[in-house]
């Protein structure tokens, strides 16, 4: 039988998100997120994310897909002379079917250091965007945490960001997708918080798809220019769900007592198992893992070998011998799996 | 107690749907549409819509949301200079926020017949638009099967507008948001099935939304041409559920046995008990109720006695005293609650 | 010989400005609107738009077709979210091939008074805007002055549509392809001056194309928050020209001692004179005759019999005997014509 | 005095065009390019670039600006799935301010050699690109020629580059911006003709405005599927000139007998003249100077003193001493100015 590693969107939904939904059912319920759960969710989030001023009446908004999320994201923040900076290897910049253009917008893409962005790169861009009025305006720069490669930014590297777009008006929107899985990581040198993410960000969002929902993803808005009728954005992309209590239902089970963080904890837990087990038999890992993602460098016979247990994506073909492969860990990874994988890898160094 | 006859999304979704979602927890699915779920409802669907070389390998994906499904399918069909036809009451043309509008199409309106458009109302525009190259081209024609009325195309006025478009190389685009209401009606002359939906448009879908479903419409595409590729469209406009199977596992159970057509004939009929009663105490329909949604002219007095009672939609002011207000029903609506609509009725003549 | 009043940009260019163009010659310019030129005619405009701290530095761009001067407007006006009202036979609304929905947006129709946009009709469309978020907000106005009829607005039905958009945080654009027409009318019982358009819009344009330029728009933006970077917008839908100069030389020409109100006199004097000789042959007038164009309803036989020594266009087919044409005169045409062409009606009239 | 080798478009027009508009004066002309002239300059193109069946119907339009050619060419050829593959320095990439990704298109950006896109850079794209449906379709390939750095494709590179095109079921657009100045390269190993270049590209344009004109771009679209309704795509997008004409009378005058040729020659020569004092004074040039632009690496030293008298733009510095400048030359460029810019650079190294 062949376990997946290749996503963590593979099951359905954490057991509590589907007994809430049994809970739930036949009541009515107002549509469009103007229902009840939807403002509950909005109540605890506030609370968590700060009660000064600019937080506590923060605007909130339920979003189905990432990629939705990312191109009502975008198209809500910037006026079409504008484009948005991110990595060669940001999500929205190669595997988004060209959503980002599609709202009218250039993702203009620079270099990464371990599929993060630095604020020097940023800078580069900013200058060559001053040649109006041939060039669009360098106006925002996006980042998602945890990265493409599982990375994480570190508080300061966050801060520094945030202080940089900030002395430059442009806004900084993060992808979360994964912020879950980021939150959740030891790596990160200083603990960084939701709470934060909302002070250094103007825009990001939460996704569940990713930790243990169905579907959907909070879009949290910090910015209050760029919250202004947000959820005209979000009907104008198909992105408002007329049953929208479904998905603040499901973010009510995965906030409550940050039950998400925990299940992220395992995922990354899971990663970093399967990293040390690659690592102990002398695979080199392709980028530290630091979140559910382990990139690591292995040799095609090992490839060969583990595709008969393992489902798992091959990245990057390094030369005639090596790749590069991900495998990807979720709450629902067993630790059995992980043991079964242990397994593999020794009886492949057994042979 | 206030029951709410205001659309028919107020509740998640009909049991069984939810019971398959507890069956298929925690097992591995691959993403994207890609699933075997999804292509069991393929299979099923083809073999409904006929075995003949047009229709038995016939595109079938997977939407969330209506107002996406509607503008996908717009995008996919049309050229950045074609338009396409609807009647002023449309959905597209009024109630999606510009959706149609942000791809970049115009949606060139004309007027309506009990909600339905005409081949003489298409035929006006058509000659408008052969001024080129001042004009976009008529390429597309857009119906909603139930209208916005509750109104139900017979099988003569669908083989119309069809023929129509294909004398003229325009595409027939099938809304099919209250479909499934449709099909279940009584209204229509010559019963119209699924498959000959499928021989008439060129593109359409079938909403689970309204009908049962968490969310989720089946887009449907007779037209060979139109389906090149159609998944890359829904990615990039944000419509590729990552969970995919979760929307075919809920039409597998909405399709089995035609489950759905039983369920929108249970709302059809709650419907038309309604109509019944209203039409019994001296209020005329605004329209014929031929689906699950009741127009009727009220007096205000007894607009403001049942809404103590009951949540509804006033649709427009006609003078000082009289209104038209609307009632939708749903697979959900419990007799009972007809029943009580009823008393409260008798409540009010007896005052 | 056939002469063509079918429209006012058949003839090149007035004299005046091919002089220019020659004296001009083998002088080296700075390209894209920076010359020395184009700061003059900007000098020129601004002494006549008032020196109000509101005009002393009113943004002033050159654009170079109609079309493109109103997409380019609207694109740099309007949210992605936020739709334009215009009456049913406005430019924008049928023919312009789509340009407005191109850049995203929704023109939202609604009907005129003699071709001209009430402050009743915008009311109706505002109020049924409020159902957020299922609809674009109503967020400008476009008009233009004169109308597609060769109607004028007064300065009060300037004033009234000037103070609703303010009141209504609404945008008010002014399409000005036969601006120079309008303000050179007599019909216009209180003169308004380019003066007064710039206070009463958010953003306009003076049309050169159709009052003797070769092409050529000059866009003026009382607004500040919409001349913001205004001419990246114009080059990325490929409105900058290269030799802007040749833009700003034209209008320079044109704008000298209000030459373009002497030349727009002469064009609405020689439509005065053939309305007045069509109901002198008891031709009745679609509309009156306020501009350079002349609507009249004429019977076929009529038409027939001009067609062999004029060139018009039918606007409308009333009924098998009778159409709407439509007469354009302009700066070049010439008297001569004109007594020819009551020669001709007379010639008729006389069979 | 400062002469200008900033660019090739500082002059208005040549002799010969502006005694042809004055020659046209007070005709009244058709419009939108359904004129005589304009119909004459495609039956004279089209016998020029051969009477097979494939050629001799070809669809010729005209445009007005280098942007919207390129933005009205690329909006015609791809569907919203698509991107176009362009080189880092291309110009739709960097410097049409977002005019390709505002029709909704993703500019694919890959690596250059001497400026020039190469086939195994394209594969490279090509096979990345077959991740459906994550990533748009790369679908077409853009290249000018010469190119941004006066670099000029050989004939057996354009014929590999259509040769794959056509085995990839790509297009292969031709950006003409200075189309000119490359046919009237002596740099080509093997003589390319205008005829050529139909064969091989699928829609391209030859672009008036660096050659002498005073504007417009002449668009030819050997593929007739890219053709159908293209002026449409040209009137929406504000392209279509009400005055075509005017358009159509430069290019008439321009290939007459080839004259853009001859003064395209002359500026090539003038360029090659000033390469040749440049490397004579033993400046080293950033890439061999094949059309009308000269990149030469200058010491600042040198730069300094040459901004006494001449006018060029500084295109990328090197280190603090050194920088890549441009001296672009023209139709126009004297050879008095050639002399004088000789002896500026022997006074420089005599001090």
């Amino acid at each position: 039988m062949i376990y997946s590693f290749l996503n963590d969107y593979s099951e359905s939904a954490h057991p509590d998100i589907l007994a809430a939904l049994q809970d739930s059912h036949l009541q009515q319920h107002t549509g469009y997120g103007f229902d009840d759960y939807s403002e509950q969710v909005r109540e605890n989030l506030r609370q968590q994310l700060g009660n000064d001023d600019q937080h506590n009446d923060i605007a909130i908004h339920f979003g189905i897909t990432g990629t939705q999320a990312n191109l009502v994201c975008i198209a809500a923040m910037l006026s079409p002379i504008d484009g948005i900076i991110a990595c060669t290897s940001g999500h929205i910049a190669v595997n988004e079917a060209g959503a980002i253009e599609a709202t009218g917008h250039k993702v203009i893409t620079t270099h990464a250091t371990d599929g993060k962005l630095t604020v020097e790169a940023i800078e580069e861009i900013r200058q060559r965007h001053a040649f109006k009025p041939h060039v669009v305006r360098a106006k925002a720069v996006y980042i998602s945490n945890a990265t493409e490669l599982g990375t994480v930014y570190s508080y300061d590297e966050l801060a520094q960001l945030s202080a940089y777009c900030r002395d430059h008006d442009m806004y900084l929107f993060i992808d979360g997708a994964r912020l879950g899985a980021a939150l959740a990581s030891d790596a990160q040198q200083a603990q960084v918080t939701l709470a934060d993410i909302a002070k250094f960000a103007d825009i990001f969002w939460l996704g569940g798809t990713k930790m243990g929902a169905m579907f959907g993803e909070v879009i949290i808005i910090p910015n209050k220019q760029l919250a202004i009728d947000f959820n005209i954005y979000l009907k104008q992309h198909g992105g408002l769900l007329a049953k929208g209590y479904l998905l603040a239902l499901q973010f009510d089970i995965l906030l409550r007592d940050n039950k998400y963080l925990e299940m992220c904890r395992h995922a990354n837990s899971m990663a970093q198992q399967l990293a040390t087990a690659l690592q102990g038999k002398g695979c080199e890992l392709f980028v530290k893992t630091q979140s559910n993602q382990v990139f690591a460098i292995l040799p095609q016979a090992l490839i060969d070998y583990l595709e008969d247990y393992f489902a798992f994506y091959t990245w990057e073909k390094l030369d005639d011998d090596r790749s590069v492969v991900r495998f990807v860990t979720s709450w629902a990874t067993p630790q059995a799996q992980i043991d079964r994988f242990v397994a593999v890898l020794e009886a492949f160094s057994g042979k």
